[in-house]
Parts: C-alpha cells; structure tokens; sequence
C-alpha cells in the first residue's frame, strides 16, 4: 500500500503515552525529552521479514511486542530501566494499513509492561520485506553497568528462566506441530518477554558482577562474555535448566545453542550465594550452572567428565549422549 | 556474503571516537554514557536501497554519508546540538566486506564534521535489499525547542542555502547528464550535509521562532508547519533561492517540489529583522522568502499576483510560467 504519512502518524499519535519529561513527541522532525543527570544506555536491535521470522510463523502484533522485547532485554542486561524508544518500520507495498496498526498495537502492549515510552521514528517503504528496528533509551539503576566484561574468577554463572523454550517453539513452528492453542514454547518464541521481576530482584539485592541477555545460544553467548571478561567458564550439563520435554525428545542440544531465548546470563560472586539461594526459595526462577575460571573457552562438565564441544555446542554433544 | 559479526565488530571499533563521556561503547548489549541534566532531542531516518537511493548513483562512502547528515539535520531542526548515533545496517549476502567498511568510513567522516559519536547498533542480513537506519540524540542549546507548532503570525519566512540543488542533481543522474567530475548538483544530492555554520549562527542570534528541515520539498514541508503552527504562510516566488540554470533550463518547479534539499526552513519575528540582515551582509546565506499569516495553507505570489498552486507545487506553476 502507498503510506499516507500523514495518517499513519494520526493513528500513532493514539499510542503515544503521556509523561511529563516528553516535551514533544511524535509529528515534529524529533521529540524533545527532559531528562535528569545520569548514566544511560543506548540500544538498537532490528527483525527482518524471512531472517529473524516469517509473518506466516506469528501475527504483526507479536512481531511488534517481539521488536520491544529484544531491545527491553538488552536495556536490562545493562543493569538499566528501559525509558524510551523510536522505531522505523520498513513496509512493502502489499501490506496493509491494518497489519502496520498491528505492529504499532504490539508495540504499545509490550512498551507498557515496561513504561517504555514511543519517542517517534520513520516510516520508509521497502521494495521486498518488510523490517522492524527499535532504538531505546534506559538510565543505570546504580552507577555500574553490568557489562560482558565484568565476570570475576570464581564468580558463580547463573540464568534466569527456561534455556531452550524458543527455539522448541520455532522447530514446531517449522515442523507443523501445531495445536488450537499455542503451547509454552510456540509462545516463548514469538513473545519471548524478558524476565522483568526477576531482573528486579537481581537488582535490588545487587547480585550480579557481569550480565548479558542469551540471544544466540547459551554457548556462543557465554564464550562471549568469557572473551569480553578475559576469563573461561565451566557449565556442569545436570544443572542446566532444560525442559522435560526437550530431554524426552533429544532436543537438550536447543537449550545450548538454540538462540532467542531472551533470558539473562549473569556471574556473582560467592559472597552473593545466600542471597541467589533466597531469591530461588521466594520462587524466582533462577538457575546456577556454573563457574567462572581463569583461562579461556567454556567446557561443559557431565557428571564431572568434560566434554568436547565446538563452538556451536550441540554437535559433539548429541554424539555423547 | 556471511556477516561475521565479530570480524565486523572488530573493524568498526576503529571507527570508534574517544569521549570522557562514553564509559562502555561498541562491544556490549548496549552503550553507557554519561549525561548531564537537560533536554534531549532524539531521531531516527533510514534510508532503503532502491527507495531512497541506488548505489549505481552514490557509492557506499556517500550512502553512509547521508544516512548521518539526514539525521543530524532533524537535530538541528529541533535546535539542538547533535551527540550520539547508532546505527542498524541490513544486509543482503551479495554485498562485499568492503562496501560495509565504505558505508562505515562515510558515516564517520560525516560524524567528525558534527563531533557525533558512534555508540553501536546493529548488523542484520537481508533478503533482498540494503538498508541503513541511524537514530541519533542531540542536546537542546536553548532550553526551548524550534518546532514546527511555532511559527506566529507575521512572522518571517527563511531559508537556508539553495533550493531544487539536489532534485538537479538526481535528474542529472537519471538521464545521464554527467562528467567526469560531479558537478554541485549531484555533489549536494549525494552529500546533502546541513548548513552548520549557518545554523550556529542563527542560534547565537537567537533569530528563530520556528524550524524544520526541508527533506521532501520547500511547499509541502511549508504547509506542514503551518498545519501544526495552525498559520497560512505566503512566498515571493521572486525571493526563492533557486539556481540560475533551473530558472534558464525551466526547471524552477524543483526548487518547489524537488525535495532532499535538507536545507532549514525557519520563521522569525520581526524584531529580529536586523540581524538576519547582518548575517547576510556576513556572507551566511540565507533568504527572507516569505511571511506567516492567518488563516491555512500556502500561496505563492509571483510579483504580487496570486498563483494556484497543488500540494505538489510545481504543476500549475509549471502551466503558470
């Protein structure tokens, strides 16, 4: 469809949150925001038509909830309160008005489960897929960002949440294993909603010496922050929280490297074990699953046996299972 | 081509600028940076391959060139000094390493001539075709924003630089009206990079009440500054800035309608009349093109006599002249 900007920008305006710090919002050449002194965090992320999803696989409502969701996730793994965000949707010209409300809706949901606030962006037409890129704003809750490479030898390695639920989701997704109603996994993959409460938590019993959300897999994401923090990791496999139903079926492999999980990856130091202990006794669903070591690399221990594994995890894995 | 995320990290970190400000930059979930107390401006503009550009007509330096001066445009329109950038680039597989370095190098050699600091974003592939997509924060110089809801009646009307360069220059490219070395047409189409100078000046001056930048042409920018000033505005066609050859080759419409000209559309009062003066007596160029007056919309007037004119500007112009 053609994009009457000038529409489009009415109908947006109704998802436009009121705050006192928004100056000017959406309909000039750029919003105007008071904001007080501070350290802040900056973020960008984008979803690609046909990389990141198929329309065919979730609805423009959860793609617009998913595009706050990957960038709310790396606001927190900063150790920050998201604030802010503009976003640029990318259209062909067979999409309808109706689908881009969608986004738009999808977005609103999502962006005030975190007081997250729509600044603006552009609209731009495409010649083929449609994307969707968000950039967000969020201020330091304590003046240290919690970083990739801020992980201490010995820290313990925790993790909030399930390992592997999204990418159980896209493979029934992908293999049409479908009900009425979505399952957990279907779910967690196309709103894969950060663990806010948790986050929380973490923060106010200030926990956590280095953090970073699990977006590519366990894995890849740990050797990453191993990297960044000059350091190496030990996993132990029984402690990983994987999904019965992932062991039952011989998908453990996805809780490594099955990406998009969206939960958080976080070291703490020994002196934090009773207050990790705590949160998990108030039902948090926080899981320790592992060591920070001097050296580098991330090996992943079976009952005390290491186990070879490539970068992608899984291969060697499944072939020592 | 395969992204390799971190090759490509790696070589962007290079395109990195130093601030005491920036306390994590490239290389984490997100960017932290020190910020004062005070009023922010946030943007953020793409550019589509195929849409807005085609790189048979810009090479990537230029591209990533004008994905920072469109950005940095709508800072300044907001009156406000720009800051931070970051930057979403999609990524089809048949695009070479290299035209990824250009587009970076461009966007740096634009982000020196503002002090504009690279603080991270996203690499995404594509299916099909290129895009880039900056948002950019900028701070406030006056504690008061120049919107385009403050245009006031009798104000008036200004405009920076040339109007219809750039639309030139893209019809010289179209029907391949080139040589050997870009001639200024094409130059400002390619690199259309906002009249800083000018800018700081009207700032120090304290000349304006109301600003935008013209991105899709003088009339239709016009009238969408009086909509949300509620004003009507009237232009001397006399008085337009317009190169000669458009008038000599009957191209003048571009200067109306020809958009891209990413030069600044301002209104101010009549008190401030004297130094408008003095800046142009000092060489900055600017012109007085018209007033605000009550009512809505935009007329034209050629030697005092009304002409009919679309939205569009140029077509009963065109028939008029």
């Amino acid at each position: 469809m053609e994009i009457r900007e000038n529409d489009l920008i009415k109908r947006i305006k109704r998802f436009e949150q009121k705050s006192g710090q928004v100056i000017r919002g959406i309909g000039d050449d750029g919003a105007v925001v008071e904001m007080s002194g501070g350290r802040y965090v900056f973020v960008q992320d984008a979803l690609v038509e046909h990389i990141h999803f198929e329309f065919s696989f979730m609805d423009a409502i959860s793609v617009g909830k998913k595009s706050i969701y990957v960038n709310v996730s790396d606001i927190l793994s900063m150790g920050a309160e998201p604030l802010y965000f503009l976003v640029t949707i990318g259209v062909p010209k067979d999409l309808s008005f109706k689908t881009i409300l969608d986004l738009y809706k999808g977005m609103h949901r999502a962006a005030r489960e975190f007081d997250v606030i729509l600044l603006g962006g552009d609209t731009v037409e495409t010649k083929g897929d449609f994307f969707i890129d968000v950039s967000m704003t969020g201020i330091l809750k304590n003046d240290t960002y919690l970083g990739r490479n801020t992980a201490k030898t010995n820290d313990f390695i925790g993790v909030t949440g399930w390992l592997g639920e999204s990418a159980e989701g896209l493979y029934k997704l992908q293999n049409h294993i479908t009900t009425k109603h979505p399952c957990r996994y279907i779910k967690r993959y196309r709103e894969p909603k950060p663990p806010y409460n948790i986050w929380k938590e973490l923060m106010k019993r200030g926990i956590t010496n280095a953090m970073m959300d699990i977006s590519d897999g366990l894995i890849i994401d740990l050797e990453r922050m191993m990297f960044e923090s000059k350091k190496g990791a030990v996993i132990y496999l029984e402690d990983l929280p994987v999904p019965e139903r992932l062991k039952k079926e011989g998908r453990e492999h996805l809780a490594f490297s099955g990406g998009e999980d969206y939960q958080l990856l976080f070291t703490f130091g020994k002196d934090k074990l009773k207050d990790f202990n705590e949160m998990k006794k108030d039902g948090f669903h926080v899981s320790l699953i592992g060591k920070v070591v001097r050296g580098k690399g991330v090996k992943i221990l079976k009952n005390g046996k290491e186990m070879t594994i490539s970068s992608k995890g899984y291969e060697h894995f499944g072939d020592n299972t």
